[in-house]
Formats: C-alpha cells, structure tokens, sequence
C-alpha cells in the first residue's frame, strides 16, 4: 500500500532531503524509522522538492510504501515516535488511491519562504532560520525589483551550475517582498523551481535592497540569461519550503 | 561608567539567568564576555526578570559598569563577538545617566509571550520554543478565563512555593489568548509578576482549554488564595520574556 506523508523539519546539520555518503539526510532518517514498520527493510520514498542541506520545511511531500494493514494515523504515531530525537515530524499521512499519483510529478505548486534578518546583532533564536544582513535593506526597492521576474522565463541567469532540469524555462507566480520589523519576508510560488532558484533571487534582491544594484538591473539579469549576470547565492539557513500544490489534496480524505 | 543593555537570548539549556552552581547561565556568559572589556574582571549585572531555565527573552534589559571610554556600540559589538556561539546577543546598548535608574526596581511593566503548540506531532521546528499540547484546545474558553485573573488580585493560588517577594498581591494588566493555526498565544503584562505566575496561570489555562475545568473555576481558584487550588506549572519551553517598560526608554538617546 502506497501512503503520503506531510513533513515538517529543521534542515541544520543535515545534508539535505536526499541521501549521501558525507552526512545525514532527511531521507535516512525518514528510511530508518520506516523500516521498523516494513519487517526492518528501507521502503523506497519519492519526495516532491529535493530541499538543499539546511534548508527547512514546514510541509514536504513524500510517498512511500508500507505494509497495508496499518493506518495513516498510526504510521504518523509509529514515525515519529521512531526519528525522535531528531527534529523532523510527520504532521499529516493518507493512503495514495491513484496508482499515477507521484509527489514530484504530480506537484502544480512550490511554495517556499526565505527570511532575512536584517539588524546589527547576529541572531539568537533565529540562529538557523534566517541570513543575517546588517545593513539596512529597501524591502520596497526589493519588491519592486522582484516583480521583473514575474512569469514565464528562462531563469539561467539564477540557476545553478548543477541544475539537471531539461530546460532552463520557468513560470514564476509570486515574488512577495515585505518587512516584519526586524525581518524580511521573501515567498515564492512557482509550478517548480530550477536548482538553487530561490535562493539565487534573494541573493541577487538582497543587493537591490542594499543599493548595491538599481531595481531594473534585475530585469537586465534576467535577460542576459547567464549565471554570471546574476547575484550571488543566499545561504540555505534562510529558506523553507512551506507547501506542495496538487490538484487534489492527498491528505484530503473526504 | 554604567550601562544598559538589551538581550536576545534562547534559554534553551541554560540554568536560567542568574548564576548556579549546577549549570551555565545567561549571566555567567554575559559576565565573562563583559570581563574582556573590563581588564579581565567580572562586573556586577543587575538585571529586569531573572528568567527561569529553559524561559527566552526577546528583550530582556541589564545594566553594568564598564570603563566609559567605550561606546555603547562598541560594547554592544565586543559583548556579541565574546558571547558567541552562545544564543545570546545584545541588541541595543545606551549610556544610563540617572545614577537612580535600576533596570529591576525601575521597571513598571513586564511583558511575556507563552505559546502552546496544538497539534498531533511533536514540534521539530519549534521545539524548546512551544508547550505541545496533543488535546485541542478551546482558546475562546482560555482567553474568557484569563479575563477573571485581570485587575488587583492575591495570586497566591498561582505563585511558585520558593517565591520571594513580600507580598502575593499583584496587578495583572493583560492576558489574552488567542489561536493562529496550530498554535495557541497568550500574552501577560503586569508591573510585576511572582515567581512561575505566568507559567501557573497557563497551566490553569490549559485546563480550561481541554474542557477539565469550566471557565468558571479560574476566578474561584484565584479567590482560593491557595497554590493547591491553581492549575499545575506549565513548562518553561514556552515562555519569552518580550518587553520591560520603563517611565523613559532607557534606550532612547534622544
């Protein structure tokens, strides 16, 4: 029987969703705790957005397949009673009744959040969860300047060397800029991102607000369709990915 | 010369503010980074709320002396580059010039946030922030009960056993409660509050909120004037200290 998981996680000290030889991942842990409900074997998991190493987030999708006999509140119990300590958490689960029904491909939305902390002190409570700026940024000026990315473009100029996507094409719904007090709220909506996307825009937004760049070299950025055109990129401490669009909810049971 | 400082600090781990001998605390990471600007010798801190273990602050206010060639700036500066990476940071500093003014005695309001997070799972972002309650909570019900605590009361039922100050009476300005999402916020200003007041009238709350207590046994519990008739401490995890209010913004120059 196939389930989906919602997930919440604090990414620091993980090398991000996905497995690797030099660290821990989301994904192991996840595994491990699955395991113990699956006669000790690893089930395979499809995740919906592959997050960096410490990036966080609030409601990842994932699916995977575990004996049929237990309930979706129970694998939630069971998981997390399994992956404690670590700060990850399964906040919803359902079974999956559409065999084509895959988190990755079947996704219409990414929705993710990036804080900047935009003071003299370096953090404390946020320590992990924002890139601290000291100097003063224009939230307006980094609106503005945002809204020349709005729609369907070629994105190389914010895409990482990495990147494995076919194509460099991408439909950005929203780019939300505001300050909360001390804080920058940046959110992003887009069908799917190109490798480090999001993170590329704030880094290259952060020197709009700082004065460094006038708000339309960003739409020139764009244009030139070359990384090198673009601002550097912001680190991951900053970013969550905080919902999964689908054309049915999957945790929706009815 | 003296000094006032403001700190940002996540308890989490701390003995609390003031120094014991079982552990590290606030004051004891504060002292020593203060030692360095100080020829090496620890100066005298007094302090607005000596916070609990586990309990953060956003705004918790301090004044010690240091050599006035510095500026409160640089203080600020140094303090942050000495304290790390401890969780604390100073986010403002002034030059206090009433030789009269006492960060405690001062004081004329205390501010507090406790929060309560309200779902299934245990927390992974927030955890060592939030109290996570399982059962779902009335917060309508909880803010109708805290509006019996307001006004001039003897808050005996709702004082810690090791409280020191003279007198159980105690002015309560503001307790409200309210829900965003999964999390339930209340927020407590008073002149001053006894010792574990604010955590005692949550966990009161608390039982307000599963449906244990109607709302009606919070005012008959107060005017009980007995600790056994409060509900239990709730944990220190929640609970910020968010603001101290003086007659004249020590941080204000003008």
């Amino acid at each position: 029987m196939r389930f989906v998981l919602k997930l919440e996680y604090d990414g620091t000290g993980f090398v991000g969703w996905q497995h690797q030889d030099n660290g821990v991942s989301i994904q192991d842990i996840l595994e491990n705790a699955a395991a113990a409900l699956n006669h000790g074997k690893i089930p395979n998991t499809s995740v919906a957005g592959r997050t960096d190493a410490g990036v966080h987030a609030e409601a990842q999708v994932v699916s995977l397949d575990l004996p049929d006999h237990f309930t979706p509140l129970t694998i939630a119990d069971a998981l997390n009673f399994h992956m404690k300590p670590h700060r990850i958490v399964v906040l919803d689960a359902a079974r999956v009744t559409d065999p084509d029904w895959h988190p990755r491909f079947s996704a219409i939305e990414r929705r993710y959040r990036y804080v900047i902390l935009n003071r003299r002190a370096r953090p404390a409570r946020d320590a992990g969860f924002v890139w601290h700026v000291k100097r003063a940024l224009d939230s307006d000026a980094m609106h503005a300047a945002a809204q020349s990315l709005i729609g369907r473009h070629d994105f190389s100029s914010f895409r990482a060397a990495a990147c494995q996507a076919n194509s460099p094409l991408r439909t950005l719904d929203r780019l939300d800029v505001r300050r909360e007090e001390e804080k920058i709220l940046i959110e992003a909506a887009a069908r799917s991102f190109l490798h480090h996307q999001v993170r590329n825009m704030v880094g290259t937004l952060k020197l709009v607000g700082e004065g460094a760049w006038p708000i339309a070299r960003v739409a020139a950025a764009l244009a030139a369709r070359d990384r090198a055109a673009g601002g550097p990129t912001a680190p991951p401490d900053g970013l969550t990915l905080t919902g999964v669009g689908y054309p049915i909810d999957p945790f929706d049971d009815g």
